[in-house]
C-alpha cells in the first residue's frame, strides 16, 4: 500500500501510480526473501526484475550515479561502458554480495547455455547496505537459495518496510528498509510511469525531514536517543519512458535531490548509489543487423521525468520508514518505526 | 548582513560565522561590478579571490562537481586533473565568458611575467549563468575593465542580492543573484570555517522551499504567475579545513544537497556547478623540492564539513533571494524579491 | 595530401579515404587562418565545421575524453551532459581562448537571432595548445576577425602542418601542427568514414615513434638536442557512422591508443583532449515532437570504428609532423620537420 | 625471471628493478594457485598483497582507471570515493568473482574481529578476465580455499605466464596470463620503484606489437590462424613513491599507453582496468587524531613516474606472453607461446 494511502503523507505534486510502487512500470517485478531467526539474524534479499523475459538476451538501457561511493555495489563499471543491464538486480547486506553474485551468475548460466561457452560472460548487478547494527552480518546468513527464491517469488505486488534486503536496515535513527513509489506522466497524450525502489539505511535522526517538516528533531527529543550518521542507500529508478543511456544517468543523478530532501547530506560513510533503467529501449544480446533504432525523449522535454524521479525517490524513502515495523536489533536496542510518530 | 540577522530565517543547526559570508574564511575576498543602464542592461561581474597573494604562484587545492552540466563554466578540466585553482574565480553572464577569460588572462599575465614565456600558461576559472531574461545578454555589455575592477575592489565585506554577476539573475520565479553564508566548526579545539557563495538563477516558483516550508506554492497563488524551470546556479565553497583534492570533490558534491532542499531537482536546462577549495593546502607553482607535505582531515572526521557545506549552500541560496531587490527586466516584467513574502 | 601519398608512410591496416583527411566525412569542412609577422608572432586559428548547415539548430551528437587534463579546452561540461555539439570547433593558442570564445559567440548570435532572447544561450567549443615556445603567446595576437575568417574559409581541402592553429606548435622536439587522416569502413554493404584531425604540440623527441620505429632516438643523436616533455594535443574524430553519445565517448577514448603509439605517455603538462562527433545523428534545437528516433551501431559491431579511430589519430599525428615545415621560434631556435629525417 | 633476462627483449629506456617484478616494490607480495585437471579445467587465482601487515587497519592510497569498462571488477566505487585499498587484490576468472569476494571477505573478517560489529564493513577488490575459451568457466571450479591458499602463499618471488589467474587466459591469439615488470627511479638522491603486474587476455593476433615490431602479422602468417579481438586485461601498478589519490589515478591511466603500444585499441569486449597504489601513504583505519599528514610528489616532478608506469605495463604484457607456456584449451586448440616466435 502506497505511502499516501497508508499514512496520508503526500510527497510532491505528481500523480501517483495505481499501486504507488515501482511495479506500476509495466513488466517490473519485485521479490523478497526475509532471513530471520528471531534473534541475531535479521537480513534478507530483494530481487528487482526489469522485465519478465530473459534479461540477458533482451537487455534494458540503464545509467547509474554514485552520489557517495562508500559502497560495494557490483556491476556499475559495465553499466557505465555499455549502458545496459543484463541481469535482475539483487539487493542484500554488504558482506553477502559475493554469495549473491555467485547465485545470480548461476541463475543466469541456467537460463543461458551459451554464457561462457559460445558468447561472453555476464555482468551481475548486486547492491548492498550494511545491516550490521541489527543483523549478525558477520554470520553470512544469506545463502544462494535465498537469492533464487527472491528471484522466483518476484511479483507486481510486494511489501515495503523491514522485509527482504530491508529486514535489518536502520535509517535516520529509526527502522529502515524497502520503500517504493511511482508517478504517472503524460507526454503527447501517452501515459508513462516513473517508479522508485529504495533500500534505506542512512542518516541521523535529527536530520529526518518529511515533506519539509523537521520531524527528526521532534522524535529525537521524545526518544532521548539519536544515531550517528552512517549507512547507505540504494535507489533504483525504473521507467517506460524512452531514454538513452546518457539520459538515464541524468535520471539516476536526480535521486540525490529526493535523498537530500529527507535530510541526507550524503554522509561520509554512505554508499549512496542510484541506478536508472528504461524498459522502453531494449538491446538484444545478438542481433542480425549491425544497427539498432532507439527512441529518446528530447532533452527539452525531459524535465517532468527528472522532477518525478526526485519526487518518487523522496517518497520511497519516507515510505520505507513508515512501513518498517519496529524491530529489536542484535544488541537488544529497539528500532522504532516512523509510523509511531506521524 | 547574513540571512539570519536580516530576516530571522535560520537554516540548519550549525554555528554561523561572524559575517555569515564566505569571507569569514580568512583570506577570501569578494568584489562586484554592477553593469546597468536603467533599462535593458542589467548584468555584471563578481570576483572571488581565494587568498590575498599571487594565486598563480601559490595555488589552492580544489575540487569541482558538475551536478547538471548544461553550463559553460571554464577551467574544470584542469581542476579535475591537477586539483588546484591558480586564478581568482570570475562569475558573469553566459555570453561574456570569453571577455571575462581574456580579462582574467591579462590580469594574470600582468602579475606573472613568466607565464607563456619561461613557464606554462594559466587556467582561468570563469563561471556563468544566463541573465538573458532580465538583461540584454546579446549586447555583450560586460567589458574587460569590469573584470579588472571587480578584482581590484574585492574585499571582506560585500553585498548580496542583485549585484555584480547577480544583477540580472532570476531564481525560482523571483529575483535571484548573489548569496553567501558561513559556518564555524570546531575540530580538536581549533576553529575552522566553511563558507559558500552562490550565483542563483534556477528553478520554478512553485518548488521554492525555505527551511522546509513550501513557500513557493503560496507565493505563486498571490502572484498568479509562475516560471518554467530553467537557468543555472554556481556554488562556490571555500574553507580553511585541510582537505585533499579528492575530499574537496566530496565537499563540492554536497552543494547538491543544499540545492535540492531549496526546491531544485537539477532541471535539464540548469548548469549546476560547484567548486570547492581550501586555503589550508597551498601548492607553490615552483618548488625547490620534488615533494610537498600536505595535511588532510581523516575521512572518518569529515562529516561535519560535508554537512555544513550543504547547509551553507542552502542558506546562501535563500539569502540570494532575500537580499535581491525587485527589478524590472528588459521586457518590463517585475521580478519580485523573496523579502516581500516572508 | 595524405601522409601515405606524401611520404609513403602507411600507418595501420585500414583503407584510406579519398583525401586521407577528416573532410572525407561528408559535410565536414576545415578552415585555417595563419597569423605570422615573420618574427615573434607565429600563431593562428583552425575551425572545424561538423556540417554545412546551422549547427545550433541542427546539433551533432558528440562525446569527449580527457586523456590528461592539463588543458583549457572550453565546452566539455555540456558535451558530457547533453551529448551534442552546437557550434563549430575552434582551435587556437591557449591564451587566445577568450577571444576565440567571444568571436564564436558573436558568430552564433549573428546566425541565430533567438539565442539569449527567446531561447537559451550557446556552448562554444574552443580547444587549445600552448604555442608559447615558438610564438609570442603573451602578445595575444589572435583577434576576433581571425576566427571569423577561419570559419568563412572552411573547405573540404585544407593544408596540414604549420598552418592555422598549428602555426606555432612544436611536437616531440620537432615542428608540430595540424595533421589529419581518414579511414573507410564497410558495414552491411554501406560505406562509412572515420576521420581525425589533430593539433599536435606534445612529447619529447627521444620517444617519437613512427609506425613502431623509434626514430626519435635516431634524430636526437643527429640533432644533439632534445626537448623536455611538455605541451598538449587536441584530437578531433568525426564520422558518419550512427553512434550514440555513449559510443562517441568510447570513440574519443580510442584517441589515447593512437597517441600512445607515437611515443606519448600522456605527460603531466599535456592537455590531451579528444572530441568525437557523428554527422549521422542530428538533434534539432527545437522539435515539434517530444521524442526523436536515433540510430546506433550495436556495440558488438563497433570494433572496426574503435580500431580505425585509433589508427586515424596515430596517422594524423605523424602527418602533422611530416607536413610541418621547419620554423624558427621566437627565440631563434630552428624547429625541424620530421620530413628531413624520413 | 624478468623479460629482459629471459628473452633479451628490452622495453623502453628505464632502469630495471632487481627481479623486474612488481615485488621489487618493498612490501608487495604475490601468490598464485593454479587450478587444472589436465583437460577442461584451466583456471586459478592470483593474490597481490600491497604490504605485509593488516591492510584493513593500514590502508594504502590508491586510484583506478577504467580504460574500457566491459568488465566486472569489484571495488572500484569505493577506491574512487575514498582513495584507499583495504584488502589484498584478488585476480581470477569472471564467473568466480562472487566466490573470490566471499573468500576475501572471510579472510578479512578472520583478521579483523570488529568488521561488521563495531566498525563498518570491508571493500573487497576482485579483478577478473574471462578464461572461458581455454577453461570450463561455467563449471565454477575456483573455490574459496583456492583464494585462501593464494593469499597464504604470497611471496616476493613468483612465476609469470600461465599460472594462477593467468592459467586459462589467451592474449592476442597466443597464450596469455600473468606478467610483471619494474622500474627504478631516482628522485632527489633517493631510489624508488614502480612495478606492474598484468593479467593479459585481450586483443587480436595481427595487432601484436613487441617494442614497435609488428610481430603479430608475421606470426599470423605462420600459424594461418587468428583470433577475433576480445577479452580483457587487468593492470596493477604498485609503487613506493609518495602520491595522492588524484596522482594515483593519473598513474593508473598511463596503463592505457603501455597497453596501446602492444597493439590494443581497447576493443569493445575488453574490460581494461588499471589500479595503482602506493605503499608510501598509509591511512590507518582508526586514528587518534582527526588529521593526517601525507606526502606527495609535486606534479611538476611526476613525469618519470608516469613514463615508467606506461613502460612497466608494456613490458609486463609482453612478459606475460613470453612466459606463458603453450596450452591446449578445452576445445583442443593449442595456444602457442610468444617464446616460440621470438
Amino acid at each position: 500500500m502506497g505511502l499516501d494511502k497508508a499514512s496520508g503523507i503526500r510527497i510532491g505534486k505528481g500523480t501517483l501510480g495505481k499501486l504507488d510502487l515501482i511495479t506500476d512500470v509495466p513488466g517490473i517485478k519485485v521479490g523478497h526473501v526475509t532471513v530471520r531467526d528471531g534473534e541475531r539474524v535479521n537480513t534478507g534479499v530483494t530481487a528487482v526484475l526489469p522485465h519478465g523475459g530473459n534479461i540477458f538476451r533482451d537487455k534494458v538501457m540503464a545509467g547509474a550515479a554514485v552520489i557517495n561511493g562508500f559502497g560495494k555495489t557490483m556491476g556499475l563499471v559495465q553499466i557505465e561502458e555499455l549502458g545496459t543491464i543484463e541481469t535482475p538486480i539483487i539487493l542484500t547486506n554488504t558482506l553477502s554480495i559475493g554469495t549473491a553474485a555467485t547465485a545470480l551468475i548461476k541463475y543466469m548460466l541456467a537460463q543461458n547455455e551459451d554464457i561462457g561457452l559460445t558468447t561472453g560472460t555476464v555482468n551481475p548487478i548486486v547492491c548492498e547496505c550494511n545491516d550490521g547494527t541489527i543483523n549478525d552480518i558477520r554470520g553470512l546468513h544469506v545463502k544462494e537459495e535465498h537469492v533464487f527464491k527472491a528471484l522466483e517469488s518476484a511479483d507486481v505486488t510486494f511489501d515495503e518496510g523491514a522485509v527482504g534486503a530491508g529486514t535489518g536496515m536502520r535509517c535516520m535513527g529509526l527502522k529502515g528498509g524497502i520503500g517504493s513509489a511511482s508517478r504517472i506522466l503524460k507526454i503527447e497524450d501517452k501515459t508513462y510511469t516513473v517508479g522508485a525502489l529504495v533500500l534505506s539505511n542512512f542518516g541521523s535522526l535529527e536530520n529526518l525531514t518529511v515533506d519539509g517538516r523537521h520531524i527528526g528533531r521532534e522524535i529525537k527529543e521524545k526518544l532521548e536517543a539519536g544515531d550517528a550518521d552512517k549507512g547507505s542507500i540504494i535507489m533504483l529508478i525504473g521507467t517506460d519512458v524512452p531514454l538513452t543511456e546518457r539520459q538515464l544517468k541524468r535520471v539516476a543523478r536526480r535521486a540525490a535531490a529526493g535523498l537530500a530532501r529527507t535530510g541526507s547530506y550524503y554522509g561520509n560513510g554512505s554508499g549512496d548509489i542510484a541506478i536508472a533503467f528504461t524498459t522502453a529501449n531494449r538491446l538484444p544480446h545478438k542481433s542480425k543487423s549491425a544497427f539498432s533504432e532507439i527512441r529518446m525523449i528530447n532533452d527539452a522535454s525531459i524535465d517532468p521525468i527528472l522532477e518525478m524521479s526526485a519526487e518518487a525517490v523522496e517518497e520511497a524513502i519516507v515510505s520505507s520508514l513508515y512501513h518498517a515495523e519496529p524491530l529489536k536489533g542484535r544488541d537488544g536496542r529497539l528500532w522504532h518505526s516512523l509510523k509511531e510518530f506521524i
